[in-house]
This record gives structure tokens, C-alpha cells and sequence, in this order.
């Protein structure tokens, strides 16, 4: 059993000139991750022959899966099947059962075929096509000596299909791969140097098995620890033992380990003490809503929410005091506590939050600059309240907002 | 004047295992590009000596400038700075007022620093510090011969901040590169295939300066024009002849041009007229919401919104009619009709949307199987609205039920 390495290849100058994010190559890594195919390098270049010929050529050197992405629009700047052609010395042929999956596609749709559609049939006949349920474009798979070459549409969807559909259960049927075994444990509220030191003596006696990596990101810090070996059980069981020593040391700190994220674990302590929430939020928007939403299953523990921008729909539809905004502002201490007790009782929730802060870039005071931000929890008995000074931008001071509320969440469920 | 070319090296196991985004070399790109420097390629490699080691080779070889993000920390997996010392022969050094800053910001937060902080005030001796306002790592700049080095965190906030204090100044001011113009046509509700023939003949004429390319994504098409030459003044007017030949042929679909985005565009629309708007959201979760506010200056003319999750809040609070919602459902004509028209009442605002459908991946029946979506306007005279059938996961059924919406908002608003 050897190890399978794989290299990505992303095509596109809207990549390099920063103009589309790459979150092609990010799927497809975890996804290979999952089958134990080691993903060695990254590579992204222009819609440009010699770069991409030479990305071909370089990769075939030094990986056993070639996997590209983009290029393959039915449009001009689209070089990849082409190329593709001449990197396999392969003559094109024209795949009538694709032409005619096409045209029933579109017949649907009340439309015809245009020529750029129609010359989406046509392949390298050294391929086999990869069937693209939501586009145009199939994909392709050559073969070549030990190794693979896949060439996938840019478009998340369609990519995403294929390799469920067919790239991913190719792969199980022709690699043996080692196991690899990856678990994610995922903090708030620490910062990761304070982390890195309380944990140095146990990173220090780590099994040899486990390799250890610290993923920093807005007041959240995750643990990765990776064992690799022969023995599933075995690895296991280390991995267990390893991510219950963290929990003794900095439990208090961990929200959850893998695909969890923090409104899915608020979620699963709602669910567990049967309890719901509703969130009354002005600064973020609507963003700590969308953050729970997101987990299907939610309507089982959110009642829902509201997001009162002016202060007259506080007033009048939420119900906090005229006089409350009037005296301390709609950015106090005051207006969250009444915001988070009101949404409780008027949504009927068994926890209300709120959140009233300024964002920026403007609205900002010298009593009151951007970034100030208030937020409360109201669970019937208590209401507690928080004060934040972030520095962010926009963007990053309503997600870090809607961060520091969800983990005053968790700690208040945890406790209970 | 020869062009200046760019190569960026994100370091990290956790981008080559799909459990970290790379947002960071998307960002660098667009900051490059801006300045006339054009990425030629983007490499991710592992925390691993030799692969670091060669992507410093290759990229030495291949560009004028190197820009390295990630394995910075404090953690013992963190190589990039030990590895640049030994690429560029260098001993150590302690940076005595590096230090004196963090202690400093260290005390101001009530602590110690700790060891591993410490030792982020040690340095290549080869090296310039890079000022980190947000961290405790310092970045680097190495020259050799007639290439730039430079190392940054991986942390985003650190990694702009340094681009924005002191890469791009040093930049703006060590080369002189060739003009490059950028401009995105933004266009929604037409499919690619579909736009590109209807542009044909016009592609097919584009003047030699420029060049084209597609970018699709879900409901929207972006079209990229790129001039490239010496007279920024006859490329610009090159490129504005081209849209307004764009605009000629399938304005209708076109919203806007380079930072524009959907709710911007409605945000403005809504400015021009003096108008506001309200939002009533089911299957989308208060994510319209944050599309909206997302934008600085959105208090002008977004009044606020509600995601009344539960049917009772749609009742009791939204004021839909019980009626309504036993005899057609939640997810029906009806009730987003009242939905739209009963938040355009109680939020003062001159329009009301609203959106009701089955976001999945549970809650679909034969008769409203998932990605059922209605949505609909209210603007006081008329109601308009929508039927749609998504087949995509959760997360983007909310997110295209929300471009469709925009999109009936910005014709609506466009016609008006």
C-alpha cells in the first residue's frame, strides 16, 4: 500500500487576477482528504497554453491524480479541452448521446440548441466523458500510464456533481490509500498563543502517529490533529484519547470537534434542554439569524427574529421604551437588555438575544466610536450584557459580534 | 516599461486538507492586479521543509516579486520563518523595539508575554520587519538581487493590514508597470451560454487592447473586460466604448460594473427615488437582511426586517391571516402576498418583499417537494410574485432565492 498523491490544478485569470475566489480547489481537498489521497500541491495559472502546459507537465511529475478545474466554458477564452487534445495527442469526436442529453435538456426549457451548446458534445476520444447533470460542459477523464488526469467545469455546482456522481466512486474502486484520520477541535474565546502555551507539555508527549496544526481565525482557534498509519482502530483510539487530554486542559474553551460550528452546537444544547431562541439583532443585521437558519433542523429550536433598523420599529414593533432610547441611545446597555427581553416575550422563545452597535465605517461619536457594541441574553431570570470595542471593518466587526453573542450562548446553555 | 510579474506562496497543510479557505491570495491578487503587477501563478504546499524549499526556488526563477503567506505563528509547526533564514543564508536577531511593543500591548490587555510571543521579536538579520498592528508576528522583507521576498501571517486581518501599511506603499514606489484596466459587467437572469451568443459579433470586433472573459455563478454572469497598454486615457475610453456597447446589447440584464453588488445597486435605486424597503423572510432566515445591511449607509433606505420562522409569529406578530396560511400552507402564493404587504405596513417602508419555500435538506412533500420558493413585492399599488424550483443544497437555495428577489427588486425598481 502506497501513498496516492494528488495536485490541483485551477485555470483561470479571474483566479490570478483576484477577481473569483478558488473555492473549487478547497472542496475537492477535503473531499480527497477523506478518501486518504494526500493533496501535495495547489497550482493556479492563466487561461494561457505555455503556463498551462507546463502546470500539466509538472504535475504529471509529481502526483498520481491530476484533477483540473475551469477552462471549460463554451465560450473563447475556454482552453482546457483543447489542450487537453494536444497534451494527449487525441483527435475529437462528437458524442451523440451527449448531443442528444443536451437538446432534450433544453427542449425542456422551451429552447434550442445554439452552435457554442452543440460544440459541447465534442471530446478528446481519448477521454471518457464525466456526465454534468447542471451544465453544459461534460467533464473528462484520461488515463496515462499509472496515472489520472480529470478535467471538471469552473462552476462550483457542476463540479461538485461529477465528483460525487463519478469521480469519488472511481477513486474508491481504484486506490488502496493509507488511513488517515483528521479531527477538528474548534475553540473560542482563547487566544492561540495563550493556548499554545497552557497545551505546550501535552503538544510535547504527542504520539508519534499525531501531528498537531493551530488554525487561527476571528476569536475562534481550531486544533487540528491528523493520524496517519495502517490501523483505523488503533489511530482511533489515540485521536480519543489525545482530544479527551484537551478537553481536561481547556475544556471550557471547546465548542465542538469537526463539521460542527458554533450555531449547530448552540442548536444541539437547545435541542438537548429544550429550549428555544429568537434574536432581536440592529448591528448585525439579520447575520446571526441567516448563521442559525443555516442548520437545517433550526426550526426545531429558532422561533425567529427580527431585525428593527430604525429606532421607531424597536419602539413600536418590538417594544422597548421610548424614553430608553431617548435617555442612553440605541447603542446602550439599556436598549439591548430591553431588545433581548422583549424579543423573548413577544416571540415566545425561552432565550431572547439582541445586539445594537455600530459597525462603521460611519455613525461612529468620540463617546461612542465605531466598533462599540453592546449585546444581551435574556433567559427570563437573568439578562446578562457584554460591552465589545472591535476594529475590524464592517464585514468582520458584524461577524466577530455575531462570534462573541453565540459563545455567550453556549456558555450560559453549558452551564445550565 | 517591462512588465512586473508576481508569484504567491500560501503555506499550509490545513488549505491542502479543504479545512481552511485560502481567502488570502484572492485578496493579494486583486491589490496586485490594481497596481499593474500581474500574478503569473499561485502555489499552496504543506508545512514540509522541501516542498517550502522548492516553491522558493521555483517561484524565484519564475517572478520578479514573492509573496509568502502562513506558518508564521507561534506554534511549532509554524517553519516559514526558520526556512527563509536558511534560503537566504541569515542569521538571527533580536528586535529589541519589536519587542517593547509587545510588551506594551501586552500589558495594556492586563498580561504577560509569554515565551512563544517572545520569540516572534526574533528575526532574520537579512530581513526588514513588516509592522503587524493586529498580531504578534511580524512580517519580512527580503531583497536579493532584483526579486523581493516577502513573508506575511496567514490571519487575514494581520496579512491586510501589512499590505495596506507598508506593501503596497513600498510597491507604488520601487516599480513602474504597464497600465492595466479592469472593468466587470455584472449581469443576473441570463445564462452564459445564452449571453455569449448573443454577444458573439460583438466579441468577435473587440479592439486587440482588450480582452474578455466569462464568470459565471448562481443566477448571475460577470464579464470581465481587461485593457492592457501604455495610454491609460485611450484604454479607458476604449473599454467605456465597449460597455456602452454591452449595455446597448443586453442592458437589461446588466445591474452594474465592478464593486457593485446586487444590494448596492438596489440600495442606490432606492436612494435615487427616495424610497425604503422592508423584508419578511422565511426560507431565506434573515440572510436578504444581511445582503442589505451588509452595505454601509443601508439605514437610508432599509427600514428593517423580520424572520418570523414559526407559522404563529407569521400570525401574531407579521399579521399573515391564520386562514391563509391553514388553507394554502406556509409556502404558497397566499401567504407571501400577505407576507410582502403586511411588512411593507407594519415597517413604514415603501416597499415589502418577502420569500417562503422549502430550503431542504428536510421539510419537502410530493406536492412541495424541496426548493419550492415563493417569492413576492409589495409596493402599495401591486403585488408581484414568483414561483421557483431550486435543486441545490440549503445553503444555496437560500443564497439564490435572495439574488432572484434582488433581482425582481432592482427590475421593479429600474421600471419604475
Amino acid at each position: 500500500m502506497k501513498d496516492i498523491f494528488a495536485e490541483l490544478i485551477s485555470i483561470g485569470d479571474e483566479i490570478l487576477y483576484g477577481q473569483t475566489l478558488d473555492t473549487n480547489s478547497h472542496y475537492i481537498s477535503a473531499e480527497l482528504d477523506k478518501l486518504g489521497i494526500r493533496v501535495k500541491r495547489k497550482v493556479t495559472v492563466a487561461d494561457n497554453r505555455d503556463a498551462m502546459m507546463r502546470a500539466f507537465e509538472e504535475a504529471e511529475a509529481n502526483a498520481d491524480i491530476i484533477i483540473i478545474t475551469g477552462g471549460l466554458g463554451p465560450t473563447k477564452d475556454d482552453l482546457t479541452k483543447p489542450l487537453l487534445a494536444e497534451y494527449f495527442d487525441s483527435g475529437m469526436k462528437l458524442h451523440e448521446d451527449i448531443l442528444e442529453v443536451l437538446k432534450e435538456r433544453f427542449a425542456k426549457r422551451g429552447r434550442e440548441l445554439n452552435e457554442l451548446n452543440k460544440g459541447q458534445a465534442e471530446l478528446p476520444e481519448k477521454c471518457l466523458p464525466v456526465d454534468n447533470k447542471y451544465g453544459t460542459a461534460p467533464g473528462m477523464w484520461f488515463e496515462k500510464d499509472d496515472k489520472v488526469f480529470i478535467s471538471m467545469p469552473g462552476v462550483p455546482k457542476e463540479m461538485k456533481y461529477m465528483m460525487e456522481d463519478t469521480i469519488i466512486p472511481k477513486f474508491k474502486e481504484f486506490y488502496k490509500t493509507p488511513v488517515l484520520i483528521h479531527e477538528m477541535v474548534k475553540t473560542v474565546g482563547i487566544q492561540e498563543s495563550i493556548l499554545a502555551e497552557r497545551l505546550e507539555d501535552w503538544e510535547d508527549n504527542l504520539p508519534k502517529e499525531i501531528k498537531l496544526a493551530y488554525l487561527p481565525g476571528l476569536n475562534q482557534v481550531k486544533l487540528r490533529l491528523t493520524a496517519s498509519g495502517q490501523d483505523e482502530k488503533h489511530l482511533q483510539k489515540l485521536i480519543d484519547q489525545e482530544v479527551d487530554k484537551l478537553y481536561e486542559q481547556v475544556g471550557k474553551y471547546i465548542y465542538g470537534t469537526d463539521d460542527t460550528n458554533l450555531p449547530a452546537k448552540i442548536g444541539e444544547l437547545l435541542t438537548e434542554k429544550d429550549l428555544t431562541i429568537a434574536c432581536a439583532e440592529s448591528c448585525t443585521g439579520g447575520y446571526i439569524a441567516h448563521l442559525i437558519t443555516s442548520n437545517s433542523g433550526s426550526s426545531k429550536y429558532y422561533r425567529g427574529g427580527i431585525n428593527p433598523y430604525h429606532n421607531d420599529l424597536k419602539i413600536n414593533i418590538l417594544g422597548v421604551k421610548k424614553e430608553t432610547i431617548q435617555q442612553y441611545g440605541a447603542v446602550s446597555e439599556q436598549t439591548v437588555i430591553e431588545m433581548a427581553e422583549r424579543v423573548r416575550e413577544l416571540f415566545g422563545a425561552d432565550i431572547g438575544i439582541s445586539t445594537s452597535g455600530i459597525a462603521g465605517p460611519g455613525g461612529g461619536s468620540e463617546e461612542k466610536p465605531v466598533g462599540t457594541t453592546w449585546v444581551a441574553l435574556a433567559d427570563g431570570k437573568n439578562t446578562q450584557t457584554k460591552l465589545y470595542h472591535f476594529q475590524f471593518d464592517r464585514e468582520s466587526n458584524i461577524e466577530i459580534t455575531s462570534n462573541s453573542l453565540l459563545n455567550l450562548v453556549r456558555q450560559t446553555l453549558s452551564s445550565k
